[in-house]
C-alpha cells in the first residue's frame, strides 16, 4: 500500500518475516528507538538490533514530551548520529509520535523508519504523517507532519498485547469503518468478534482500516478541513481520558466518545435513532467493562473543562464531529451551552 | 518582493511607517515574541503592542533552544493562544529562530510575521524558512523550515545597532553578493563604505542581498543541494565562533570564514590569486577589528574538533564551500588533512 504525501509518498507493508526486513534495515546507518516493553518481550527477536545504538524508551504518556525529545536528541547526538543516517521506531503509538517528533526536527528532518507494535498503531496512527508531543500538563498542543519513510506491520506483535491494548485499538479499527462513505462500515460488523480470535481476519480488519484512512489523508493530509473527521469520537474521548486520569485507554475513549457523538447528533436531529442504535451495537460491546459516568458534579465540571480545552476548538465554541448516519460525519462548532450538557450526562449516566 | 516557498509563498515589505503596519496587525488575534533589547529602545514605537500578550526574550545564544522554547509555549497555552492566532517576531536572528521554530511546531503549524530589527535577519536571515535552535551544548541541531506569512522590514530599527552588529551583518550582505553568478558582487564594492554612513544606501543593499538570496532558496528551500553555496564562509566562521566562545560576532566570524574558503580555494589551485585578492579587500576592511588567529596549540585542537563538528558533515570528511571565484561556489568534502590545517594556520596566523 503506497500513501501519497505532501512531503514524501510512503509504503506499508505487510511482513511474514521481521528478521528480513530489521536486517534490510541494518545495512544502513541507523539507531534505534524501541518501547522498553516490547524490547524485553522481544529480545531474542530484535536481538540484531544490538549491532546499533538503541535508545529504549519507556512508553508512557508522561514521556511524551518535548523534554523527553531532547534527551532523545542529545542521545543522537552524543552516538554521532548524523544528517544521512535513519531513525528506526518499534513500538506503539508513543514510540512513534516520540520519534516522527526527533527525526522532523533534528538537523531539519532526517529519514525514519516505523515497526508498529500495537494495534492501535498498525490500524490507524502509523499512517497520516502526525506527531503529537506533550508540553508540561499540556497534551499533544506540539507537534509535526513527517511520514516515515516506510512502514512494516508484523502483527505478531499483537500477540502479546492485553485485551484492553486490542479493544483500545479495535476503538480506532471501527471509527475509521464507520467513517467510510461506502458500505465498507459492513465489514467492521461482520469480523469485529472473529478479530478478537483470530490473527487473520485481525491483519484484514487492519489492512482495510489503513485503506480507509488512507483515504481521508491523502485528500487532506494538514488536516486542514476534510481530515478532522478523523476526530470523531476524540474531542468527547480526550476529556474522557482526561478526568479519568488517562486509565482508559485511548481507543476505548473513543469509543465511548463516538457514542456521545451519535447519540447528541440524534437528540439534536442530525441522525435517524435507528442509525444511533445500529452503531452504538459495536460501542457497546468494544467499551465493555470500561464503563465511564459523569455523577460526581466535580467531575462533570472537570469533564466541561477539559472540552473547552480541547486543541481544536477556535473562540469559545467547542469543535465537535457529528454524524447524521454510517459515512456522514461532518464538523459542528457549539456551545457547551445546558442541553448539550444535559445530553452529554444523559448518555453517560444512563 | 514575493518569495516562491514550498510551504507558502510570503512577501517582504520595507516600511517608512511602522505604526500603520503594527496597527493592521494588531487587528488579528495574535501574540508578541519581542527583544527585550528592542523593546526598551523602542517602548514608545511599540507601545500599541501593549494591547496584546508580549513575550519579552532576552535574545541570547543560551536561550536559543528548545527548553526556551517549551517555556514560550508554556507561556503561549497560559495567555489562551488558539491555533487561528498569529505570532508576531519583533528583533534579530535569535528572536526569529525561536519564534519560527516554535510557530511550525504549536499545533502543528501557526501563522507568523517578521519584524527583523538587526541587518544579519533584515538582508539574510529572515527569507529562506529555516529555523535554528540549539540542545545542549550542541549548536543549531534542531530546527524545521517554516516561512513567516510576512516580513515587514523597518530599516530605522538599525540606527540603534552597534557598529559590530553592522560589519556583522554586512558580512552576510558582503556573502550573497560575492555567490551572485551575475555581476551583481560589483555593486557591494561600490556601495560598503556608503552603506555604513548612508540609510537609504544601506536599505538599497538590504533589498539586493534578498533579491540575491531569493533567488537561491527558491531553487533549493529544503537546502538539499544548490543552497549550500548559501553555507559559503559558515563551516569555517562556525568553528570561529566556537573557538572564540561566540565573543566574535556571527557575519563577522563568516567574513573570516569566507577569507580562509577563498585562501585555501587558491592555494588548492581552484581560484586565480587575483580574484583571492580581490574578494580579500572587502573581507579585510569588514574583519577590521576582529583579528582571529590559531597561534596557541590548544585552540589549534579546538578548531579542527569544531571543524569535524559541524552538522553540514557526512562520515569522516568535512564539508566546505569553496569557490573559483565571484559567482562560482562549490560544495567540497574533504579529510582535514596536514595540507589543509597548514594552509588554515597560514592564513589566520599570517
Amino acid at each position: 500500500m503506497i500513501i501519497r504525501s505532501n512531503i514524501a509518498n510512503y509504503g506499508v507493508k505487510f511482513t511474514d518475516n521481521l528478521k528480513q526486513d530489521l536486517d534490510r534495515d541494518l545495512k544502513e546507518e541507523c539507531c534505534f528507538v524501541v518501547d522498553k516493553k516490547v524490547y524485553d518481550l522481544y529480545k531474542d527477536k530484535l536481538s540484531c538490533i544490538n549491532t546499533k545504538n538503541v535508545y529504549l524508551l519507556e512508553a508512557t504518556e508522561g514521556n511524551k514530551t518535548m523534554t523527553k525529545a531532547q534527551e532523545l536528541i542529545k542521545f543522537l547526538l552524543e552516538k554521532g548520529f548524523k544528517r544521512d543516517h535513519k531513525l528506526i521506531a518499534i513500538g506503539g503509538g508513543i514510540t512513534q509520535d516520540l520519534t516522527c517528533f526527533v527525526a522532523s526536527i533534528m538537523f531539519r528532518g532526517v529519514e525514519w523508519i516505523f515497526y508498529p507494535t500495537t494495534l492501535l498503531a498498525q490500524c490507524d496512527s502509523c499512517i497520516g504523517s502526525k506527531s503529537s508531543i506533550n508540553v508540561g500538563t499540556y497534551k499533544n498542543q506540539v507537534g509535526t507532519f513527517y511520514p516515515p519513510r516506510k512502514i512494516i506491520i508484523d502483527v505478531n506483535f499483537l500477540k502479546t498485547l492485553d485485551k484492553s491494548d486490542i479493544l483500545s485499538g479495535l476503538g480506532e479499527a471501527i471509527k475509521v469503518h464507520y467513517l467510510d462513505p461506502r458500505e465498507t462500515h459492513k465489514y467492521i460488523f461482520d469480523n469485529y468478534d472473529k478479530s478478537l480470535e483470530d490473527m487473520d481476519v485481525l491483519r484484514k480488519v487492519i489492512r482495510k482500516s489503513l485503506m480507509i484512512k488512507k483515504s481521508v489523508v491523502e485528500i487532506d493530509e494538514y488536516d486542514t478541513n476534510y481530515r478532522n473527521i478523523m476526530n470523531y469520537g476524540h474531542t468527547f474521548g480526550h476529556a474522557i481520558e482526561s478526568v479519568a486520569d488517562y486509565k482508559i485507554p485511548h481507543g476505548i475513549a473513543v469509543t465511548i466518545g463516538m457514542g456521545l457523538a451519535n447519540y447528541v447528533s440524534y437528540k439534536l436531529g442530525h441522525a435517524e435513532k435507528s442509525d444511533y442504535e445500529k452503531m452504538e451495537e459495536l460501542i457497546q460491546k468494544n467499551a465493555k467493562g470500561y464503563e465511564f459516568n459523569l455523577v460526581d458534579p466535580q467531575d462533570q465540571e472537570k469533564y466541561w473543562k477539559a472540552l473547552q480545552k480541547d486543541k481544536k476548538n477556535i473562540g469559545n465554541k467547542v469543535s465537535f464531529i457529528l454524524t447524521s448516519g454510517f459515512g456522514k460525519m461532518f464538523r459542528r462548532r457549539m456551545e457547551l451551552d445546558e442541553n448539550v450538557k444535559s445530553l452529554i450526562l444523559e448518555y453517560l449516566n444512563k
